[in-house]
């Protein structure tokens, strides 16, 4: 756990297929580069403007989709090491996150905005850390 | 699958954890009621009023959940049975439909709504039958 970097993060473009009642959105299947095993589907929501940091998952590879709304999501490893991505409507991808790195997240759109993890392991507050938004440097007044 | 009727649905409470930023809603982990296997998760929109109508799979079992929006389902087995129930804001369950039945949702909401299936093996057209929406009585008017 201690090599882990951002560089480590991977963005994997999801398909999303129009039909006239409502589209079709791919989010992660079995096999799917970034897929480990499954452990949990949960959804958080972030409103307009709102800001979830900091947190650090021991265990958890994190597979995040954003189907609704855009979500900036910032990553911070040990060497201080940053990496950024809006992702959702606008760009629609998958973020896989191994554990050991830092996240924190805020709402980008003028809606509501939901966050998809689809997680190896379920839930467990053992595994986790937290920190203040300020505790870790970042502007987020820019995102 | 020649028995299997819409009493074999089955409709799960689910947990939504209010948090000042965005509310966490849970959906489902490994070993809750109604879980098989992963195979998928994939996301369907449905426009307000629009009818996503009718489908069948073979194998599929699916577990559904509106984590954003409110949808109306209907299912309907071989005996000719119904089952409807409107999932969503203001019911948040999870939905596990075993395969054999015919099922078709419509949008309930004033804004759109958001359907997660988490099924228990990938998509694969050949396991799945459809039939246009007047090819089964329903009135989706009063929905």
């Amino acid at each position: 756990m201690g090599t882990v970097g951002v560089e480590n993060i991977l963005s994997t473009p999801l398909n999303r297929i129009y039909v006239p009642e409502g589209d079709v959105l791919h989010a992660i299947k079995k096999g799917d580069s970034g897929y480990l095993d499954f452990g949990e589907v949960y959804f958080s929501q972030v409103h307009t403007g709102a800001i979830k940091a900091w947190k650090r998952h021991q265990k958890m590879t994190l597979n995040l989709v954003v189907p609704y709304g855009e979500v900036h999501f910032t990553f911070v490893d040990e060497k201080g090491l940053y990496y950024s991505e809006t992702i959702g409507d606008k760009n629609y991808v998958r973020l896989t996150v191994p554990p050991g790195l830092w996240f924190g997240f805020k709402g980008c759109s003028n809606k509501i905005s939901l966050v998809m993890n689809a997680s190896n392991i379920p839930h467990d507050p053992s595994e986790s850390e937290r920190k203040k938004t300020d505790e870790i440097k970042y502007d987020w007044s820019k995102v």
